[in-house]
């Protein structure tokens, strides 16, 4: 490939020399390699949300960007460096879920990184994103097949992420997954189910947040005041908001507040 | 052109995808596109940082680089994409005002961006960053003439920036515009404001906030002490500071506070 | 060189757009650069944290990176810009110390930089950064040889940085010198020391911070509650860190605690 595209998705900050250290030792390899960084910023810890940010973005890319995810709680232990092969993009990064929304998405084959060849000679037990992943990434970006680096695997971790309920015909139970930047809050809700609802009985959609409505709206400016709102997300999924303000703490809202969505009789 | 420069100014933080996902929607049009950030950390909507940041920074990069801002709290409502042709530049984003410092700089062709087959086929309300102004910027690389994605119009969008007052001959009246990381209270008060008053008429020039005086200094360094003290910046406006202290914090100085200038006679 | 690598260490911080400034004038020079930010985020003026942050980073890139170092709270001043010529890197930076731990590492060659036609024209006496450091670095990777950029001094100016004490044969007594992203807190006592330690003298290691012991491990998560444990870390520095926890803030450890190491008879 010429010019590779390299992602980084970590949950290193921005105040450590990680993410520049792992970028040093992919041009060491990869020299051509375009590095993009897609986060850095990611909670500690934190592989759902990990999951989501890959999960949200990483289609964005032209064909055969790789993309890299570390946040890697389990490092050092047993848990396997894995390389995963979707339609058009590459994935590394640890086994621990933080690829579960790309499985969920695509028909995916994830091999078992093994050829500790392609590792820094010198591997820590603690930093995998510089020993492991960066360049397992610039190899692989070389042209190097991935049947080289290891054996395929079934038994692939997948985080069961939470999935909106549909308890009658007419009525969807989400939560909020994640909060954004300016405080929106982002559901479990995708435009889609939305759609089916609409298409299987009439009336109007509710949106209702701890039992207050959140009028749905087109786009966030239409909301005139300062109350909480909703509106189908870049994304494609239900997010509430404030226009101009932040959902979040005006609203107290938190990952995991239940949703509910119901068609009411128009009045 | 080749390897073209785009920049990116935004409000969207570091922690959630969206810059990341703007590169790749770039990188998907014009592979050789070089893309680097100017800030992703405007305060949330805050237009009128937005145009300072760009406004004191694109003059820096080599000719016909592409500057994108995207600080866009009329997302998805009319509000204009727009393109600005200036003498050396171009510019990519809302009008909203984004641009009014490099209005006021330098002859620019502003052009209402219509064209919408260079926009992201999939278009959302919410995300114009992705699905109009990465790609719009990344066709003009591409070589595609301005004149291909629009009209010239003329009633754009400016900010009213504040101005110095200039009461009497010997005086000048100022506002803090920007705090900047160190804390650093940066006025609109030029380095050519002072020469002015300096030629005007004899004296030492005396600089007052909250009714103290802040001594003109060379450099930070030479402010020996923890005071309050001022210096022509970087990009020449005069700005207050304190050596390796911060100025807002420690002086209660926000932005809008009122500076005073004054030749007083020499004693 | 072909696509130069040049990297940014600075204490700018995110906000502000002088990081993307230097990129500016950088590609105005040197158009086929590959600029990587390390960090960005430095305490604002810790010399001594930019020193070891591009200490225990640099060795990562390939060889012939140029590494720029900007945390300069001298500018303006008569503290002088220096180019250090290392074994297999460049470094161009204030004369603060900022590199005294490659100073420490390999043999180096320091150039006091005074030929001011790599300046850019127009300098500023508080953004060395742009007006000095970026145009030094980008005319060393278009090949200019260091010794056009001015004369080799040797009083070039070395941090004190603290080493850790051996009172004893069998006891170290070390430092904390950097809290991390997560909340580790490194030690200056290095994997090596640890290792003298066993050959000198039999029995078990034993890590003593504020009267507790820190039980050392071979990877974080071996660790299976939140008390307070050691590990060595990537850099190959002794470490401190909870598991999934921020050593930090739950066991109040700062930069400047002591730290003690034992060899203790096997129970």
């Amino acid at each position: 490939m010429d010019n590779p595209i390299i992602t980084l998705t970590t949950d290193f900050g921005y105040k450590d020399p990680l993410s520049g250290v792992m970028k040093g030792v992919i041009l060491g390899i990869s020299p051509s390699a375009n590095i993009v960084d897609i986060s850095h910023g990611i909670n500690k810890y934190d592989v759902r949300e990990a999951a989501l940010t890959i999960g949200t973005s990483y289609i964005q890319f032209p064909p055969r960007t790789i993309h890299v995810v570390v946040t890697d709680p389990g490092v050092g232990s047993q848990r396997r460096p894995i390389m995963v092969i979707a339609e058009n993009y590459y994935f590394v990064g640890p086994d621990n879920g933080v690829f579960s929304i790309i499985f969920e998405s695509e028909y995916c084959e994830v091999v078992h990184v093994t050829s500790d060849h392609y590792f820094q000679r010198k591997m820590s037990s603690t930093f995998h994103g510089r020993d492991v992943f960066a360049p397992v990434a610039a190899w692989l970006s070389k042209g190097i097949p991935a049947s080289k680096f290891g054996d395929t695997i079934t038994d692939f971790v997948r985080l069961r992420l939470p999935v909106p309920a549909q308890p009658t015909r007419t009525t969807l139970e989400g939560e909020v997954i994640l909060i954004d930047h300016f405080g929106n809050a982002v559901t479990n809700i995708k435009a889609s189910d939305l759609e089916r609802l609409r298409s299987e009985s009439k009336g109007r959609l509710r949106i209702i947040v701890k039992g207050t409505e959140a009028p749905l709206k087109e786009y966030y400016s239409q909301a005139a005041d300062k109350g909480l709102y909703s509106v189908i997300g870049s994304m494609d999924y239900l997010e509430l908001f404030v226009n101009r303000g932040n959902a979040s703490s005006d609203f107290n809202i938190r990952v995991g507040d239940g949703i509910g969505v119901m068609m009411a009789a128009e009045k």
